[in-house]
């Protein structure tokens, strides 16, 4: 089946990915030829839960391939105040737009939205579930820079155990050949055991290990991310710790001369401004690349013909317990699953069900 | 005259309805040669009461005929806040736009908009009075759906008391031959007197019925709205009532195969999800219908030279005593008046004078 | 050094003021010439200030021009609410966008931005600071009405201490040849010591006067602004001398037939509605002036190619002790002064520092 909705990076094949770096690339040499490629087309962009960055990138990237943009930014702008179903929000938005990118804080929405649209629907954050759109950004950059992503050496630093942005990451490399990982963390804040297995199973290359300064010399790519005080159940831990995490000039020089830094951003304090004029310093450009992917994607989706709603057929049994899902918020949406006994993940969550 | 604003459903002639669903048919049945119809042209949303989904709707409409929009959709962002009056807003939004679409919660805003504005103004609703795009959506479902609107049996059922969207339905419908009306509703939200008499002197027929199972063969189309537990003076009388007016898809089995159900959304429980995949519920259709009859008013208004303010010439004297009419919050407005004598009603709200 | 950025009306040449007003009075006499002439191109407004009427105006500019506009209009809704600095938002922005509308607060803060921009920087009003393209508009207005400024008689009446768009103004008219200005004003809000001693050196006449009507007749053009209440340590002062201060209907029976009205809006009660329908009134076709340099403004700017950011290359030494400039508030911004000795000067915010 052809790439209609985006919702999780996980289900992106390589072909899939491959046009759409093709078609990103092109556009970043040629955009003139793409200011009318979505003449006429109209984005929804429904933000229940506020993001500036995220948000204007989706809104540039329609505009400069010549689309308009409708939505709201702010909860408290929504019809689902007034007691409407997220199902009935997205069926009246997919009847006015081409297309429609939802932001949520309740893990599944995108999935859930997808149901009940009449076009494509992209993912651009569920709650601490998934943000693909982020991981495609990461991916053309490094992509861009080092012309490919086999066989790399890639440094992920900061807060590994929550975050969508590095779990969504980490499923997008694995796709590739040959990448290690050096996953660079306080021991409070690794990576979560299901993402271990992942890793195992999948038999990628990994180290885990608390120290920056040790493996920067290794690496290709150094992914920094925010380290929150409040993650830290002791704050004199988070005091203790905070200065092996950040990014400083000084420490760039163990680095090697083409290793990229990346960032989701925004930054606070982990990448000190002395790293910015670094010509190594990518986080920048890398929200340019994210707009850039994000284009190809917008003109891939927005071209595909309106389908009817397809709810699932027939109601399941059962109940996530993820009390972030979706499916406690919106108690007519019908319960999913996959997989088998222990496997048993609530569909629109990923969440274990015990 | 012809059309210049879209104030009041009841100005509207049957020549410039007629126009009007012609041109929605068509640019239905062929979007692509719409796409440029605005192009250079930008309109104005001014919401000075919140509306997602009126506002999406008319973006949306624009945005598919290739022009601009800029406003707002918050109360607190308006230049009002700073002690600027609604005339000095048009005044300066006709400035900037070719087209002023303005939402308010005081009735008869709509009216004195127009009155200060270079560029054509289309009600958006103006407090519980009217909300004439509304019914264009309406009568355009109906059309499109059963090719007409003469001689059908409509059926309206649920607050009839308040809420500008059955008020301004009626209107509608009345400008067509031989519509039968099956009023649906508990006593206590009945249609209003003055309602009534304008049923009677127009010579309609129309029934009034507290029952909706007992009518529901009968009907062509059946519009539900939504009744809201706080209208009520006993809460207990909603318990026992509210049951009689949703509609589910058992009570959908005593209706034609090709009744339209119709709903100006949102609903909340009204109408049961499982009515939903009934090929007979227009709901979600209807919204879709309301933009491009949207579009077919934007683009004949959008086309319309400039024309200069035309306040009224000369004040007359009286005061509307309705405590939610424009003129309470505008002091400078010109206090306006039509009809005689016990008839003699505020030209901005429609509120008798007494 | 061809314009790039405009952050202050100072550093505005005539030749590049001739230039703009030239290619407006082309847009106003032929519209539809430019419909397409910034189509592809979009423009970020950042607005960390709420001010709907010349966000509107920037947004309608662009759109006219067949251009888009993203952004946010409200402060709460930032990234920088989130801990992120200015610098980092502007990167971001400049990134997503071909040219920056920024307003703040914060006095300095164009400055700042054009700085960490790759992309042109319009300011639109920094806190006290400037608002150079009011002056723009203002300028359009008389020599559209006028065809020229010099030689001209500008009564400038109201608050004339406070408020960016007076001093704007008289830096903007003295540009030009033999103009005359006459300071209307209570003394307690007279012009500021620097602004008269910036017109003794630059050889400008002019006259203080705390009566509108006496000077009334010798004017060629009456700025007025308003006075507010809580800018008067005595209450009672303000309501002895408001009326003063209010233009009327029968005051205008003293001025020249063609004696232009202008205010920078939104106006409350400093010139009464009996003024607007005087063909002398030219204060909302002013807004609508404001629209058309605008457009010949962010034409000209948002083809320029993109460049790399450039901050300064060297950090000076000292500190601005203005507690709204920028520099407050970005600590990492590098401090930067202009003029010697007693003439130094915050580059950000122009405060002199002692």
């Amino acid at each position: 089946m052809a790439l209609r909705h985006l919702i999780s990076i996980e289900t992106l094949t390589m072909d899939e990915w491959n046009d759409l770096y093709r078609l990103a690339r092109d556009i970043m040499d040629h955009p003139g030829d793409y200011s009318d490629a979505c003449r006429g087309k109209v984005m929804a962009t429904l933000f229940f839960e506020p993001s500036t960055r995220t948000n204007f990138s989706f809104q540039a990237a329609m505009m400069r391939l010549g689309g308009s943009v409708f939505g709201f930014s702010n909860p408290s702008a929504t019809s689902t105040s007034k007691g409407e179903t997220l199902m009935d929000t997205i069926r009246m938005c997919s009847g006015y737009s081409d297309l429609i990118v939802v932001r949520s804080p309740y893990e599944g929405s995108a999935l859930a939205a997808s149901m009940y649209s009449e076009v494509p629907v992209v993912n651009a954050g569920d709650g601490a579930h998934m943000h693909p759109t982020q991981t495609l950004a990461d991916l053309t950059t490094i992509t861009a820079h080092r012309g490919g992503v086999d066989g790399l050496q890639v440094g992920i630093c900061g807060d590994l155990r929550n975050g969508r942005t590095v779990h969504s990451l980490i499923l997008g490399l694995s796709k590739f050949k040959n990448v290690t990982y050096y996953l660079i963390s306080p021991r409070e804040l690794a990576l979560p055991n299901y993402m271990l297995t992942f890793l195992k199973q999948s038999g990628q290359k990994f180290i885990e290990i608390t120290n920056l300064e040790s493996c920067l010399p290794q690496l290709d790519v150094l992914y920094m991310t925010r380290i929150q005080r409040e993650r830290f159940e002791d704050p004199a831990e988070y005091e203790r710790n905070k200065g092996v995490y950040i990014l400083t000039a000084a420490k760039m020089q163990l680095a090697k001369k083409d290793m990229l830094v990346m960032h989701p951003l925004p930054r606070v304090d982990e990448i000190a401004t002395d790293v910015d004029s670094d010509p190594r310093a990518a986080y920048f450009r890398q929200a340019r690349y994210g707009m850039f992917v994000r284009m190809a994607l917008l003109m891939t989706l927005s071209k595909l013909p309106r389908q009817p709603e397809a709810p699932p057929a027939e109601k399941q049994k059962g109940l996530c317990r993820n009390p972030k899902c979706i499916t406690k918020f919106e108690p007519e949406l019908p319960a999913l699953f996959i997989g088998e006994g222990e496997e048993r993940r609530c569909s629109y969550c990923d969440a274990e069900i015990s």
